[in-house]
């Protein structure tokens, strides 16, 4: 699609895991679990490492880990595209979907930008139990981007 | 993904276009403007012709009328892989996000099942606009399948 | 709650109808069918008088009649506070559930504003059937208000 | 309205903690934080009680911690109207909307439930800060209901 290039991120991963070190340490409270695999045109990806705190009886992994984990994700792609001004985005609105119960395991997030406009951006996120091919949730998430100041 | 391939569809193009037909009269009513144009394996390409009773002044394509075909969209879906039985299957969710003003022309949904259980389905539709690769819409539904009467 | 008083209506019924006849024409393509009854602090109440055009076989209201419904009653909270400035305000993201199977008969929307920002307004929708207490339908939605021009 | 009474909650406050305490401890992980303080004809209320781990910078509560809060709510609404075999009900859908930034002290939610089926409830949670007005977030919820093992 020539006429139509998706953008290309403008972070390294290793950059943004030190800007997530330095902005929010709390996401590694208790050990760091959260880990970005990846980012790629219009593209992230995100591991959870299975940690016990996640994790509800029977081994499966929490709501509220796979909401996080999908949140961070969409952030975390709005950022590799806008750089480290972005870094005060914030989500205004999360839609999320659990499809199945999350075996014992890591689970990968994959996201994908829909928009990437000046004061909104909008992305989706499914989330993957490794080696599985069938999803166990996918969210959609909207982020306000504060006007840059000068 | 050998041991996970994906549920094929059960029906043609042709047979869903005929069975839409006779349940549902009134999606063509004013005349035919959306066509199933392909299904695959969890998936579904539906195409929504421009017609004027779904515009908005400035020639954009209004927000119910996307909003109807991605229903229509992921229901064909449905439909496509569990057969007749599932006509009955009436949506209980949609949460759409409008990302960009539609320019004139056909928009085009694309559609991908997320889950298709036995009592629950869930898929996701992304709308475009003919020869864009931006897209214009991107929606989630539920849908509550009812019970095989026997 | 002296403290924090509800913003009030800056616009009548009679005055947001006016608007609405002459901004959106469309609404009323085929017989006017959505009527604005009531705003006050924070809500606004409609009504879409059934009409052969909204209905399925079975003479229950069609789901893209609800999501108009909700979607110009939450949009006509918004301009009943903001006044004819926010004609302009475009719907970004409305999440629909669909309850029950409306019976025939008119429809109520009861809206709700939950924020009412500079750039973004939220909003929440519950439908009824007229006469019964149980809500058909529920819906939230959130709208992007242009910048004045100046 | 006397011909659609709101159904009764079968369960009081006291019985749905000690509930709560047998099936869900990990809630408590770290500390009670969440207090079920009221429930009534379709209506349940709970109070996040502040605590260092659910805050980010700068005081405000997290997304994650108010996601919890709202889809704790709305199930817990579902318990007492339900009863214990409800204990397995699982969220298939939340959605929410983020509409400030919190301040400092406790959250209260306050969930409706909008349908109670034999399969399906839906409910919607509205989150205050103590002594404030005005929502910092809203969120709809779908929870699927197990039928019951005979």
């Amino acid at each position: 699609m020539p006429k139509s290039a998706l953008p290309q991120p403008v972070m390294s991963v290793a950059e943004i895991e030190t800007l997530l070190d330095e902005a929010f340490p709390q996401l590694h409270h208790g050990g760091r679990t959260v880990m970005v695999e990846a980012v790629g045109p219009m593209t992230a990806r995100l591991r959870l490492i299975a940690h016990e705190r996640h994790l509800r009886p029977g081994g499966t992994v929490s709501g509220p880990a796979m909401f996080t984990l999908a949140d961070v994700g969409i952030w975390v792609g709005i950022l590799a595209h806008n750089g480290p001004e972005s870094l005060a985005a914030v989500t205004t609105n999360l839609n999320i979907n659990f499809l199945r119960k999350p075996p014992h395991g890591d689970v990968i997030v994959d996201c994908r930008l829909l928009k990437l406009g000046k004061r909104l951006a909008v992305g989706e996120a499914t989330l993957y139990s490794e080696g599985s091919a069938e999803p166990v949730a996918h969210a959609v998430g909207t982020y306000a981007i504060p006007a840059a100041r000068k």
